[in-house]
Parts: structure tokens; C-alpha cells; sequence
């Protein structure tokens, strides 16, 4: 039986009536019901089995049918719960995603009614509800001008690769190869991932040196500038952090802002986990200087605690990603001229695209930008209170204290290699179950090497007090089980 | 109020519990119920007042929250209506997106549990349901070797972004401005947006002669080549269409693979319209040769129905794609060595992603492959009734036979501005809201100069017969009308 009778209406099984798609949206509500309020007790970490599951997964495409019942089980039961659960408040690792369940619910929307948003035209009220979302963040993050704007990408990644691609078209150069990137250890990935994408090698991305706190230093950022310029190379892009993925840190942009304005370099500040934090006082005043930047990524499914999927670029000036993504077609219409009418699809890589702008504005507009503001400034709070608690547990050393919601510590009992203790510690509280923590490896000027860092962020909306107390709790009992066990 | 009591649960309004999310979801369920069965009788297009509606969107962000329905109906009524409707049956314009309402079910479940798919071990399951999905479409696509892969992408631009850099890369060549890829003047626009990104010069990019079908002359390619191969210069990439948007033209794939092959040259096939007819016998036939690209784009939100949001990077070999996007990080879990464990985020330009397997997997599971390449065939059976007809009616010229399901024509009246009347006819179509088709300027070797033409492409799953007769009697009207207004 090809068409399981239940959930197809009599036209063709790929076109349910609305019975039949509300029908089968109850059934995965139920589910999502039972599983939203069952995730405060599930561990944030279920490793055990994977690799079966994932074998079990990898099976020839069915000819037939099979009846959805049995199919949502299956996903609910066997596949979602197998790995790491970033919508649990314990998730203190990596930088945690959201997963608002409103910004889903909105999803749902806008994959049935399936507007166009590549272009103004074809859905011009649907573009203007994501063009008036990217004047909030604009707003946030102190782009003020009339020419400011941007586009919502599908994560902070594309994110820096439109602006890479903006900065690289804005050197105006003939032979790519000469020009030269700069950031700090501590940029993520997607910085070297996004210049080779934009055919900038890996040797033209150069590494400025850091200060105590990881964040980078203006001087010897000036020094490199003024070296690669006597040698012929063109300095065309500092990539900054508002909020560095491994310590947190904060790069001076007030510093960055003025060199880069003499020099006439693109300064991108990459907000993806930061950026949000704009909309509080304290994040205002810890990202002093943002407004000056030429671009800023944020990462909505981030800060703003959405599902994956989102991320943002916003640029001062919009001309500048539209010059590097305009590309006209025999079979599109006319580029557009009003101010408010943008097409998306001329400000960055994609054509097609899904419609992003509905999964901010629902949750934005149902609970208005003060929930999100005291949510953030909460993080702020659990953050500080964190740091100030670990750094009273034994063998505790701060590396890097919270300037937003993110700081790193190591475990340094005497005699002891404290990189393997640092790992064991996290380990152990991992098996817990009830929070965790990752690592990773930065050179810490303190100690002239590269060391291994336990690192907590902040930044789940179900993370509350509840969990830095857990995380306390368990860190303590790790430490201790790890050093007595030598 | 910022909090309506109604939404939210008693711990933040940021978390609501599983009742409130059930509740929340089935008012969407109702208004999406009632917009499903609403479909076939709403306008294709509705154009009026669209700035007037896009300008009331634009608003400053909302301080406080505001309730649930009135956001709900607002967005149903004043947001969505107002423009092209991509789900309608009606919609025959450019290349159709989707709306599979399962596929927006999955994404509605996908976002609430909200799992991290950019690398195995965060989400194996999750994941391995990935892989499985790409090996189907391998397996369509003719990739049976066991190094075949690929990722899901938000859409085809970045599908075939990856593949440029793909081939970029495997050239290995010091100065991209040495390099050269070919396309026809058919090429879809992000061919020429991915080089761009990718650092290659719209100069660098030559559109090679097609014939009088408005396929890639293989001929034309050889000289070219050479001639640039005479010049210094590096051919790398041939960007063969499997189905052009302009006029639906397959290049000849086989006879490409020969050239690429002798010429050790990256065959890229953009089958983003296209592809997804190799799941039918006949789109089998007419892609002849699909599985010797070195990769293939495909659109699963055009070719298999899916709501926008999904495109998909196939290669013969993954390692290809691995070599150009694998990026270590100081924060990531060592990358992995099991060949059936794919990290995605170093396949391709993310590192956060949506998880875009289950909105694939769940309605194939559901229907089964069979139910797709029945919807297939008849999108083909459809065209091919179309074309006949249309070329029965007065003053029409037939420009391009469907190859699958997409043709072109023109109506040349004796004496009068064929382009020009074309264009009318195309809005009195549109005008009487039942289907809508668009146009494509494109050279014609018959005529020896560019023209308009109009263009029907019939690839919405909703779209049937009575579409078809739809657009035959309108047709027939509009040519009558404008003809006679002189």
C-alpha cells in the first residue's frame, strides 16, 4: 500500500486536505507537547548507541508508503534523543543554539503558505516584515543610517562569507592574491572557511596577537598593517569579535574602528554569539565602538534563542552588498528602485531561499523586545555569578572572565598535567547528565603556551539558576573524584 | 502587558509549556487547515496594494508583547496574500517551489527539538537520516560508488557555490585569474553569482554557442577550450543545464562528460530545475549521461515539492568537496574517519545549519518514492499535452519542446511587435488569476536575434489537468484579446 489512507486526501497523496494536514500536525504537537515539557529532567548528553543509530538510519528509499504514526515515533524515539540536546537548559557547551518553540511554530507557517522572498515583487508584505526585522537589529547594533540593511542567512557562516566577499569587492583589486585579512587566534572558523571560499588563501589571513584577556591588540595589528603595505599587499578586512567562541572575548572596536577608518580597511565585527547582547545596557556598553563597523554578523538562532537557521549580516551601507551580489537573469524582472524594496537576493549568495523573517518577528512581536532584553541580561547575570562561584572551587584557575556570558577556566592541581585534569573534569560532569561543558585550546599569554580551557556559555533561554547551581554541584564533585583518582 | 497570559507559561514567557505550545500550534493548524482548502480558488497574484501593504510592515520594534491572534490573523490576512502564490496549482511561472505541507510539519518538529546536524556526533541519528536521504539521491542521480555524497543546502545557489569552489580548488592553480568556466547563455544567474563569490571574474566565465534547441554545442566547447588552453589560460569548469530556466534545454551530457573527461576538466551539471526527473524513466532518458558529472546540483523545494528552503550538492567523490571546506577549530570535536559518519560543515560553506533531512525524509517514508515519480510523470505528461495545445492556437510559435517539463513560445500576429504582443498576452493571463505564467529573453538561433518568449513550467504538485485547461482557455482569450485591441 503506496498511500497510507489516513493522512492523503482523495486528490493524490502529496496533496493532504486541510483536515488531513491539521490532523497530522495534532499528532506531532502531542509529541512535541510531551517532549517540550519533559526536557527540564532529560540528560543533555545521550552518547551511548549513536553509531547503531545512526546505521539504522541508512536504508534504501522506500518504493511504498509507511503510516505516519509509526514514523513519528520512530523519529521522536530513536532519532532525536541519540547525541546532544542544545535545547535543554544544561547546555553550557560550544555556544548553545536556541529552539524557541514560537520561531518553529512560525516555521510552520511559511513552509505551507511557501512565500518567495528571494525578491520584493513576489512577496512584497513578507519582505517587508523581514526588512523591518533587519531595521531592529540594525537599530541594536547602532546602524542608524538610512542606508543601512542587510539580509538574514541561514548562520552566522554564510553570514561572514557575504561579508568577506563585500570587503574583497570593495579593495578593488586585480590580483586577489595580494590582498591580506587580519584577526586573532580566537576567530572562528568560519573566518578561514569564508576567505578561501572567496578565493582568499589561508597564508593572506593573518594572525594578529592577542592581550591577556584574548582580545586583540590594536598595536600589533598597526605594526602587520604598515609591514604588508611596505611589501606591496593590500590590508583589506579586519575581522573582529564581539564575543570570541573559545574565552568569550570581546576585541577592543572603538581601537579597531579608528585604525581601520585611517587605514581604509573593512572592519567586520563577527557577533554571531555577541551581537545580541546589544540590546542590553551592559552588552551596549561591553560592545563600545560596534556601530563603527563597515558589517556585523549576528546569529539570531543564537542570541536571539531561535532554532538553527538564522543568522544575519548587517552592513552600514547595503550598495556594498549589493555590488558584490547583484547578478541580473533573462527570466527575473526588473531590479527594484524604492528605498524599502528590497530584493534579497541581491545582497547576498542565494536566489531561492526560505522565508526567515517571520521566525524572529512572531516571537519579537508576541512578547516584545523586553522579554529578549531581560532574557540576555538574566544570561548576563548567571554568567557572572558562575565565574565568581568556580573560581572558588579547588585547583581553580580563571583564564578568561565573562565580558558577556561565556568565561574559561582550568583545573590546575599541583604536580598534575593540568590539561588531561581539565579534560577528565569535563568528562565527568558530562556523565552527570544534568549540564555541560566543552573546551578548547588557546594560547594563554599568562602562561607564554597553549593550554586546554573548560569554557561555560550562557545562553540557552532555559538556562536558569537551577543550572549554575547543578553546574556547581557537579564541577565540584568532578574535581574532586579527578584529583583524588591521580 | 508584555507577558499575554494566554501564551506563555508561568516561568518566562520565552518557555512556553507543552499545553501552550499544543494550543499555539493548533490556531496555526486551523488557519493553515482553512488556507490549504482555500488554495484553488485564490488568485495566483495579487499585486494591488502591495507597497501600500509592505510599507505598513516596516514598524519600530515592539517594546512590549502583543496577543497571539491578532499577530496570527494579521499574518494570514494582510501578510501572505499579497503577492505570487508559488503553492497555487495555478502557478506555472519561472521554476515552481513546493509547499509539501509535510515537509512543513517536519520543519515544525525539526525546530522545536532544535538539533545540532553541522557535524555526526552532536545528532548521529539525525544525521545518518541525512545521509541516507543524499545516498537516495545518488542513487537517482546514477552516483553509486561508495565515495558519492553530498549536502543539503538552503537552495541551489549554494549548491552550486559549492561546486564552483569545488572545482576551483581541485584545479590547483596559483592565480584564479587564470582560470576559465563555461556555461551557456542559459546558465541560471547564481552560476555567474558562484564564480563571482568564488573570486572568478565575470570575464573569466565564456558562454559557449548553443544550438538551435538551446543546448550547449560541444563543438563550439572544444574550440574554446583549446583556444584558451592556446592563450595560457585554465580551463576548469563546464557548468552543464539539465533543464535551463530560461527554455528548459538539457545540454548534452554525455557528449560533455566525453570533453570534460579528455580534457580533465570539472563537469558540473546544475539540475536544480531539472534533476529530480531521474527518480522516471523517461527523465532518465532524457538525462542521458548525468552520471558522469563530477557534481550535480538538485532543488528537492522545486523537483520534489518541498517548501523553500532545501537545495542539494551531489558529488561523485566527497573527498572533493572535504578538501575545499574542512576547517579545524581550537572548540571542535576531532573530525571524524567512519565513512559513514559525515561531518556536513566540512562539506560545504556552514558550520551552524537547519537540520533539512527530515523535511526530505518524512514525506518520502510517508508516500514513498513511487508517489514522487508518479507526481513526476505526470508534471511530464502535462507539459507534453500543453505544448500540443498551445502550438493549436493562433499566431503562436513554438520556441523550445518540452525536454521535461518546461517549454517556451512566442505569438508572432503578422505585421505586429512580437515581443511586445507576447508580453501583453503574458498579463492578461496573469490578469485573470486562474494561472500565471512568465517570460525569458533569450537568443534564438532560428530568428538569429534575442527575443521574448513566454514560458510554461509545470512542476507545482497541485498542478493537474484542469491547470492545463486553465491556461489553454485564458491563453486562447488573451491572444484573441490582444490581437484584436491592435
Amino acid at each position: 500500500m503506496s498511500k497510507p489512507p489516513a493522512e492523503s486526501s482523495p486528490v493524490s497523496p502529496l496533496e493532504p486536505d486541510g483536515a488531513t494536514v491539521r490532523r497530522m500536525g495534532m499528532r506531532i504537537l502531542d509529541k512535541l507537547a510531551d517532549w517540550v515539557d519533559g526536557t527540564p529532567g532529560r540528560p543533555v548528553l545521550r552518547s551511548d548507541g549513536s553509531a547503531r543509530a545512526a546505521r539504522r538510519m541508512v536504508e534504501p528509499a522506500p518504493e511504498e508508503g509507511t503510516p505516519f504514526p509509526g514514523l513519528l515515533a520512530r523519529v521522536m524515539n530513536e532519532v532525536i534523543p541519540v547525541g546532544l540536546d542544545p535545547a535543554s537548559p544544561g547546555y553550557l557547551a560550544f555556544i548553545p543554539g536556541g529552539g524557541l518553540p514560537h520561531a518553529a511554530l512560525a516555521d510552520l507557517l511559511t513552509g505551507v503558505v511557501n512565500r518567495y522572498t528571494g525578491l520584493w515583487r513576489p512577496a512584497p508584505a513578507l519582505v517587508g516584515l523581514e526588512v523591518a526585522v533587519l531595521r531592529w537589529m540594525c537599530g541594536w547594533v547602532g546602524f542608524d543610517g538610512p542606508d543601512a540593511g542587510g539580509i538574514l542567512t541561514s548562520g552566522g557562516s554564510i553570514a561572514n562569507l557575504c561579508a568577506v566577499v563585500a570587503a574583497r569587492d570593495h579593495a578593488e583589486v586585480d590580483d586577489l592574491r595580494t590582498l591580506v585579512a587580519y584577526c586573532t587566534a580566537q576567530a572562528h572558523n568560519s573566518v578561514l572557511k569564508s576567505t578561501r571560499t572567496a578565493g582568499i588563501r589561508p597564508s593572506q589571513v593573518r594572525t594578529v596577537p592577542n592581550d591577556a584577556r584574548f582580545r586583540m591588540d590594536p598595536a600589533a595589528l598597526a605594526v602587520l598593517v604598515a609591514e604588508d603595505r611596505a611589501a606591496g599587499r593590500v590590508p583589506f578586512l579586519v575581522v573582529a569579535n564581539a564575543g570570541c567562541t573559545p574565552v568569550g572575548a570581546i576585541d577592543p572596536l572603538g581601537a579597531l574602528a579608528d585604525l581601520c577608518a585611517a587605514e581604509a580597511i573593512w572592519l567586520h565585527v563577527d557577533g554571531a554569539y555577541g551581537g545580541a547582547f546589544a540590546m542590553t545596557a551592559r552588552g551596549q556598553e561591553a560592545l563600545a565602538g560596534l556601530d563603527r563597523a563597515d558589517s556585523i554578523t549576528l546569529d539570531p538562532h543564537k542570541g536571539l534563542f531561535l532554532p538553527y537557521g538564522t543568522g544575519a549580516i548587517l552592513v552600514r551601507d547595503r550598495a556594498r552588498l549589493q555590488r558584490s551580489f547583484t547578478v541580473q537573469a533573462s527570466y527575473l524582472p526588473e531590479p527594484l528602485v524604492h528605498p524599502d524594496h528590497w530584493d534579497f537576493a541581491d545582497m547576498g549568495p542565494e536566489l531561492s531561499r526560505p522565508a526567515r523573517g517571520l521566525r524572529i518577528w512572531l516571537p519579537m512581536k508576541l512578547h516584545g523586545v523586553g522579554a529578549f532584553r531581560r532574557a540576555l541580561d538574566e544570561k548576563l547575570d548567571l554568567a557572572r555569578v558562575a565565574w565568581r562561584r568556580v573560581l572558588e572551587l579547588p585547583h581553580v584557575r580563571g583564564v578568561a572572565a565573562p565580558e558577556l556570558s561565556l568565561f574559561a577556566f582550568r583545573i590546575e592541581p599541583p604536580g598534575r598535567d593540568a590539561d588531561q585534569v581539565t579534560r577528565r573534569v569535563l568528562r565527568e560532569v558530562g556523565k552527570m547528565g544534568r549540564v555541560l561543558i566543552t573546551g578548547a585550546t588557546v594560547y594563554d599569554p599568562a602562561l607564554g603556551a597553549s593550554v586546554f580551557v573548560a569554557r561555560v556559555c550562557v545562553l540557552s533561554f532555559r538556562t536558569h539558576q537551577a543550572q549554575i547551581d547543578a553546574l556547581l554541584e557537579d564541577l565540584s564533585m568532578a574535581i574532586e573524584r579527578v584529583v583524588a583518582s591521580g
